[in-house]
């Protein structure tokens, strides 16, 4: 099993990058991650002016994932998310849904036991999640902070252990990478961070050739989530709404109109954060609806 | 118990309106509805050209609640919500969150049967909801199609059989109407109808004096949300985020600061509909950590 240590980051998604890490289809690989404030938080009287901002969403990697290529799919098996005993959540005027109100910089440390985040004397059950994860861009680069179609910093909190994630796939070898966990998140992120925390994932590659998603794909237990990306939520909501109806009409073979009528009743849009550079949304589909070939597009 | 037909009814929330029937809390009451569409789509090939659109969302109503006077909050506990045997579904060019895709105007009506609503082969379990609900604004009109402070078209899934809801009061008798149940939907209501029915709901009134919420809110078992409303989907986002972390504020007597991190990790953001004249989102906060009286702001 190969291991990649948290020095072995990148602050931004780029064909670029040269690969730390060379991996097959099958192997099991552990990357171990930063916080996504890079650890420079040390207790609640760190002051937040003394933050280097640029050491800030590392994602660790890039990983080469052996026969990855243009139009394929990287299917990405999160098998485990260890994260440390503490974690750290902060508020930073201006940022966040919120951030136009008139506040504080404050850091506050969240002690995580025996399964549970301590919060001010609240007990939350731990349900870590990864923030950052994606891969490179067919050109240029996108920071690690942005979310798009190449992953990035989606913020979902589906993307949890034993979910499988689905990526298109845009250079050679993929050049995956992934950081920014999270003890436990809430759908829509209110004020920019969650509980922020270093840890470690296990993870199993592996490829679908020749087809890939539009937008990546989360498979849980009973259905897929789509999930988009834009400046505005309105608009990151209408990519998913598109991204489903056209799902529905190659699993059903309906016309459109029956299947955005269909949307109504057997789609259900989600946010998945309303603050990052890029608002993120979701349109779940139940398994009973579409299979994942409805989700997948062939490439030439 | 009083039972209202569904011939009283009003296209608009108003002070102006004169009430169709008088209840006292506590009472027992049965509202019949129309569908949406005020019953106009007998079947499929209905054109969409002859449907009167003056004669759509009626809401039935209002009803006067004695006792209600302004700042206080009109309960509703939803006890039971019958609906017909048969719903229509429609899309119209221009409407829904892809109303910009080119499609032609369509008619579906869905047999309801056995607690299943039947879709093209497929068998979805119902799960009854009022779109409309709401009460008087305090001057002018809003029509029933618009949801707001008010109340209104705030198509949340949530506002169904056994929930409660809380709405401010505006005026003398509350002037409450509802209408626009739908057999199911899902969040988002992506084509901007759901599977519209006629049907009857059963209600009973109570009231908190002298408080009130500033936007409506939905209890269930074991959380509050609260239902907010805008032309621009973040900002109904904004204004949910805004009034959840004032609840945290007042039920933990924490900072702005403090509650504005928590709500990352403790508050739920939703969308209820991205397609009405306002589009709709929901702040979701358990039990676990407010109380009603965090929601209630005291009046004058």
């Amino acid at each position: 099993m190969k291991v990649v240590t948290k020095d072995k980051g990148v602050y931004s998604f780029s064909p670029a990058h040269k690969p730390v890490e060379y991996v097959k289809p099958g192997e099991l690989i552990i990357l171990e991650t930063e916080d996504a404030v890079g650890g420079q938080i040390k207790s609640e009287d760190t002051p937040l002016e003394s933050i280097d901002w640029s050491r800030v969403n590392k994602a660790t990697g890039p990983i080469y994932v052996e026969g990855a290529e243009k139009g394929d799919t990287l299917v990405v098996d999160i098998l485990d998310i260890e994260v440390a005993d503490r974690g750290v959540i902060l508020v930073v005027p201006g940022a966040g849904i919120l951030g136009d109100s008139k506040f504080e910089p404050r850091v506050k440390i969240a002690e995580i036991r025996d399964g549970l985040v301590l919060f001010d004397g609240l007990r939350l059950p731990m349900r870590p999640m990864i923030g950052t994860i994606g891969v490179a861009p067919e050109k240029g680069e996108i920071p690690t902070a942005t979310p798009h179609r190449h992953g990035g910093n989606m913020d979902c909190v589906e993307v949890m252990r034993s979910a499988r994630l689905y990526l298109p796939v845009f250079v050679d070898g993929a050049l995956f990478a992934a950081g920014d966990l999270h003890a436990i998140q809430e759908d829509g992120e209110l004020c920019v961070a969650s509980i922020e925390v270093e840890g470690r994932i296990l993870l199993r590659f592996s490829l679908i050739k020749h087809k890939a998603p539009e937008w990546p794909i989360v498979e849980l237990d009973d259905h897929y989530s789509i999930l988009t990306a834009d400046e505005d939520l309105d608009k990151a909501v209408k990519l998913a709404s598109e991204q489903a109806v056209k799902a529905l009409m190659r699993a059903k073979g309906w016309p459109f109109e029956k299947a955005y009528m269909f949307g109504s009743i057997g789609v259900k849009l989600a946010i998945n954060q309303g603050v990052d550079p890029k608002k993120g949304a979701r349109a779940i589909i139940p398994k009973t609806l579409v299979t994942l070939n409805d989700l997948l597009i062939e490439s030439d």
